[in-house]
């Protein structure tokens, strides 16, 4: 099997690591080309990373679907819950931050790159819609905790820590606020999820890579 | 349990294939104050449509999430397949339809209710990129077919069917072609799965509620 794999994208944070918390030694790789290249559209047809290529030629893109695809092949160390209602639980969160919470964060990204693009305006609706959003997801979180979906790491802590990786860190560049700080639950998670080893050796990495991408801009 | 459903509704729809094709019956309930309100967030935080109301007073929102909820519960029929790449396969079609197919066919829709809003170009950019979109989805059907992940009834099913139930139809009122036409791996699939019974049920539930729907308008 193979990666194909950036170091700064959040959805290909998200499987490394599920891929560290399982012990799973995956070679990784960087798409022929680039992301949407016509070579890169060869392997994936959607053209993004991550996607994981198999053994027979067979490819499994979209970090939400590789996620699961490692939990049916590769069951333990399990990263879902086995209840069905937490198992739901932990799809919803996963399914939240790609629907909900992602994209306007993501709108943020160039104007923390390319100061000269900043539009006040733009960036009040974005803090607005996103503090909805942090409020709503903290709503989903499991209310015993520590962890997203309860007391173990799943594949909803895999996909939340990238998120606020960078949602801990662009809006205070642009005069926002760090949306951990004021919500109790959210708060509480943030500090458990950094504890366990497979998030902070992502943590490291993309700190690397967010240093590198930062000092070239 | 109650299902918090609207007839039209292509998310609502999938739900609906998966409950008669698994042989549940499940009461309907339209969102108190609608979906959005209020009332409504007081049950699911994010305000839409549908959410399954559980014995317990918890709530799964989302399609998606309910449609492996209620696989993970009532495991029999089973509309997953067993085999970890025909999961995969399963599961990216889903993904696939809501996150690059269905937000372009979406932004149709107002032009058909409302002509005086039709605006040629704004069309012709959505007909180019739901033709990128269809032509990769393509390539994302089981190629043995004759259902969208292989031989049997699945959530790729479940959710492609209302995608193209409206996708089949809207683009024809703006001059636009039924994608099925021009692909055959796609026109077979559509042919096929119209035959399943739990299908052609809710295939005549949204073609009543479209007739009454755009006879309204």
């Amino acid at each position: 099997m193979k990666l194909y794999d950036a170091p700064l994208s959040p959805f290909c944070a998200r499987v490394r690591i599920q891929l560290y918390a399982k012990g799973l030694e995956i070679p990784r790789a960087e798409p022929p080309g680039g992301p949407g290249s016509d070579a890169y559209r060869e392997i994936n047809p959607i053209g993004k990373i991550p996607a994981l290529a198999l053994d027979d030629g067979s490819v499994v893109p979209e970090s939400s679907v590789i996620g699961e695809y490692l939990e049916d092949r590769f069951p333990e160390p399990s990263l879902r819950p086995s209840e069905p209602f937490a198992r739901a639980r932990m799809r919803l969160l996963c399914r939240f931050v790609d629907t909900y919470a992602e994209p306007p964060l993501h709108a943020l990204f160039p104007y923390v790159t390319d100061p000269s693009t900043r539009d006040p305006a733009a960036i009040a609706a974005r803090f607005e819609e996103l503090t909805t959003r942090y409020d709503q997801l903290t709503r989903l979180l499991a209310p015993e905790g520590p962890l997203a979906a309860g007391p173990t790491l799943t594949l909803g802590d895999c996909t939340l820590f990238p998120l606020f990786f960078f949602a801990t860190r662009i809006p205070p560049v642009l005069g926002g606020s760090d949306p951990t700080a004021s919500r109790p639950r959210l708060a509480a998670w943030w500090e458990a999820v950094q504890q366990h080893p497979a998030v902070a050796k992502v943590d490291a990495e993309l700190t690397q890579a967010l240093r590198e991408r930062l000092g070239a801009a």
